[in-house]
């Protein structure tokens, strides 16, 4: 492994890649990923064992930000213990090359980005491990949501290289209501007038209304009803009136303050035409595209994986890891997340995480001592 | 009961209703209900028990159109046995007075049109058969989604005309999750520069494009992920790529086609004032409100009553249907729709709906004779 080339352990380092052909036949010339790693304590980042973590949509490398619950000195992905790496997805807006991202002919990639698949994604990261780092093996890929496909398909097309595998709150391929809401999600991205067919980049105006109302959704899609309402129940936000004689946007249910909330802060930090490009990823997600079907691709898989889902979830629902389950070439086990929170139970309830990454985590290094 | 005022049976007459005021102390002069009947066979109407069937939100008066599966001769909703009322709501668009309604005073209602409660529905439908008509009972009140809502508001209103209460796939309250995208919904259509503040109306211009937008999230709240899954997985819509080099809006799944088909649909027959008046009644809906709250509300019912669920709805999931049970204070029974359909189990499961309806008025008919 070349470790000269990893960042210093916590941080992170922007590795270039060349040119990067899509599996739509696309070149993506100077492609580069941003890459975190960790590696605390005097033990060697060559000597460890390597943990691949895979972010979601809207997550980026900085693993330990987002999983910090389960993820650090002493945590279930022991950063004392492995060399954990996690970068930013092609396609993203956080240092890897994306629609935001300059374009090698002058201005930004914007439109001229190319429709990327999940496999797209898995072929950078793989180039960057194996073709860059020197990277052989890695003990575990582990991800949730849009990183359970990316985890997905690294071990069915990189079994050769994943030891093990852990996809979380994901499915064999989208399902059509996914589609559905990612489509609608797009189409009100595109529909913004700033928008300006993908190339708003550098104008000075940007998607930011469409990029809010397509969150405004995908958060509704991400949090269970259960946990939504504990919190905000019928409330009013404070100081306004949703019960008055005539309806205004002024007068709000404290739910609504709370979409408004979370609709900019992504507006802040994530770019629409990265959303647009990972959402596209998303609905372009099956693993049997292919491969002969999604059943025959499943029950090709040679890595022992452990699938795991959150019972509330409406966007993955749990029977998809079910199918996932009975399916798998190389099954391990399945693991249940019982939350109100839905599909973002694999972020907030990190005791449960903790305890399946650490069961998981057990089994794979007696998997590796065979 | 005036029977003279009775439209021909399976048609419809408008009833005006006077000035009506809102809840929140609103005045709606020169208010109409647009009134279906059914009386099919010799028996004269005033001869017959009374069933009052509640549209859903986006339905109308007709309910033989979309509940033809339950409501004609011989069906459960027995058009040759019962009187069969079903009135457009208030606030709605196909003849009862709405946002899209001349004003007296000139022009349309538009933004004038008040904030209204599912009460203030109820207490239109109210004045309506006892005010004008002169019912004295109703021997069931019947309706599903916001159609339930009603229903209960009857029962809890007006226990002195309901014999009997069965509402469909609906809550005690709104929950956070439903204003949450309920309330996305009516930013969609305020969005659209074509909303010119709610009075569009005779402009020559409407939202016509963020009632789609509306339209296509909810519609993936009404129609479960099992079912949109077997129609159209993960294809593509004929002639069309969406896995092609660069994404395009003209390269669509199938399922894209079949939400864009919904979108048009809604936008030629609906008006978005309406859309927005009847989807704010809904994150209204709480029949706790000014009564002790939830539970005491309900406990106080004094009317028979039947709920009904549907196993998939995420709109209205079935554990908001159980709690209805566990707390009504005269409960006949939970009946469970099963349905890869989800919310719509109510329109699509005619066979099952046909059960529940006949063992209810079956039981309607015990309680009226004691």
């Amino acid at each position: 492994m070349r470790t000269a080339l990893l960042p210093p352990s916590g941080a992170s380092t922007t590795v270039p890649l060349g040119t990067f052909r899509t599996e739509a036949g696309v070149d993506v010339p100077e492609a580069a990923l941003r890459l975190f790693a960790w590696y605390d304590g005097p033990t060697a980042p060559h000597e460890r064992p390597v943990l691949l973590v895979e972010h979601a949509l809207t997550g980026d490398g900085d693993a330990a930000d987002w999983w910090g619950d389960v993820l650090g000195p002493g945590r279930a992905i022991d950063t004392t213990r492995y060399l954990v790496l996690c970068a930013n997805v092609l396609g993203g807006c956080h240092g890897s090359t994306g629609p935001s991202s300059p374009h090698p002919d002058g201005g930004y990639w914007g439109s001229r980005f190319p429709g990327i698949s999940i496999r797209d994604m898995v072929s950078a990261e793989h180039r960057l491990l194996t073709g860059v780092l020197g990277v052989e093996r890695v003990r575990a890929v582990i991800g949730a949501s849009m990183g359970g496909a990316r985890t997905l398909e690294w071990s069915l097309m990189h079994p050769e290289v994943v030891e093990t595998a852990l996809p979380v709150a994901v499915s064999a391929r989208a399902s059509a209501w996914q589609i559905g809401i990612q489509s609608s999600q797009i189409r009100f991205i595109e529909a913004d007038p700033c928008w300006q067919g993908g190339d708003y980049h550098g104008t000075g105006r940007s998607p930011r209304h469409g990029l809010g109302q397509a969150r405004r959704i995908a958060h509704l899609t991400y949090r269970g009803e259960l946990e939504l309402d504990e919190r905000f129940s019928t409330d009013p936000q404070p100081g306004e009136d949703p019960y008055g004689p005539y309806r205004s946007r002024d007068q709000r249910f404290a739910v609504e303050s709370y979409l408004d909330r979370q609709a900019e802060k992504l507006e802040e930090r994530f770019d629409a035409g990265s959303y647009v490009t990972l959402t596209d990823a998303l609905n372009r997600h099956d693993v049997g595209r292919g491969r002969g079907g999604m059943n025959a691709a499943l029950g090709a898989s040679q890595v022992p994986t452990t699938v795991v889902g959150v019972d509330t979830d409406i966007l993955y629902p749990y029977h998809q890891q079910e199918h996932l389950s009975r399916n798998l070439g190389d099954f391990i086990g399945l693991s249940r997340i019982t939350s109100p929170t839905g599909h973002d139970g694999f972020l907030t309830e990190g005791r449960q995480m903790d305890m399946v990454l650490r069961r998981h985590l057990g089994k794979a290094e007696i998997i590796a001592a065979r």
